[in-house]
């Protein structure tokens, strides 16, 4: 009987240092992005109209904060430094803020709802594309730790007693969906690294445009299952 | 050899429904104060000069914030409604906060220092009064986790390089305490329980005017080494 061989150890890909480079962006973006959701959603607590409502939005903040520490400890071990790694993402993600200001607490419980997850699922298909530890770090990071289903409940009840609303908030949902498209073309186009990881490398499987439209295809999907569950028209 | 007497079992004070009602308030007022306080350090964090300092900042905020969690279990333990405990101090803890937002970065450290270590010094001389478990808990929501070095060598640096940000920031700081002592007595006032709490009962011994004092004492000295830590003048 002979052994068979042993398998080669993955290569590491973190030797290519376009790849570390673009890890690090992608964790600087994540990590920027709770890190003003976090803030976002703070202020937002202040339009709640009761204290639990105003303690289950504070809850939301808390929880996107908790899952920035991780990332910044990872952007450490690489060699970055988290500050630095986020400043590049800065205008982008306050300029989606700037331009998606709340007008209401309701409008405030969908930016939450629909923008979270939308950014959610990108960043999760991005992330399947990378190696098993960044991976497993980014999904873990954007765990929806189960607040959300309070966002679901009191939209529902508010439309069900006023139909109005949900035409409202059915074109908030769109205006958002828009302004994180354009934010997102505005980062893909500044920072190269970022669309080279969803490119692949000569060592690394990525993404023809084939399956990058397959992946928006998905990522439509889910916002408009999303939709759904708020009661309201994608 | 007789047999010594098994020691009476401590009477339950929770059967005295005044003793229930005072510490349901006391749970609340503590429990809004760390809301407002998470919803304030999360403004202030808007006005951090570099982003590793709003994420000082957030963090900060996110720790008042995950001390609520507990305040409120044992609110409902009691068969309290933690928003309807929260209600009767709204008032006097927004009076508060909207008659010291702080007008810059600084401002707002020496708030979150001066002012948070102040109600919880407060506190835990009321703490000091009550049944062990009701004691152990609000210590444990009062702890501070290690963030304020970071305000104690930010306020520093600042003085250093411009030393008459030292006067305005102790002026500052003396409004502080004016305005919480002034919201302090607007509670006192309106809550008998809370009064009633550090006066003692029938089986319980509370302070008399000259502990009331010696209390008082033991609050301006701390409020005195705090400043002397950042600097300041009391």
């Amino acid at each position: 009987m002979t052994e068979s061989p042993a398998p080669a150890a993955p290569a590491d890909p973190f030797k290519d240092s376009g790849y570390r480079e673009a890890v690090v962006d992608l964790l600087g973006v994540i990590a920027y992005g709770e890190l003003s959701a976090f803030e976002r959603l703070a202020e937002d607590a202040a339009m709640a109209p009761t204290l639990e409502d105003k303690v289950a939005m504070s809850r939301m903040a808390s929880a996107e904060f908790g899952h920035l520490e991780p990332l910044q400890d990872r952007l450490t071990e690489l060699g970055a430094d988290p500050a630095e790694a986020m400043k590049p993402f800065v205008a982008a993600i306050d300029g989606f803020h700037d331009h998606t200001a709340p007008a209401d607490w309701y409008e405030g419980l969908v930016k939450a709802y629909v923008g979270d997850g939308l950014a959610a699922d990108f960043y999760r298909e991005v992330a399947a594309q990378l190696d098993p530890a960044t991976r497993d770090l980014i999904i873990a990071s954007l765990a929806d730790v189960g607040h959300s289903e309070f966002v679901v409940e009191r939209v529902r009840a508010a439309i069900a007693a006023d139909p109005r609303l949900g035409g409202r908030l059915a074109l908030w949902a769109r205006r958002l969906m828009g302004e994180a498209l354009s934010q997102a073309q505005r980062v893909a186009a500044e920072r190269d690294s970022l669309a080279d990881l969803l490119a692949g490398g000569v060592d690394r499987p990525g993404l023809d445009l084939a399956a990058i439209g397959k992946m928006f295809s998905r990522l439509t999907e889910r916002h408009t299952e999303r939709m759904g569950r708020l009661g309201l028209d994608a």
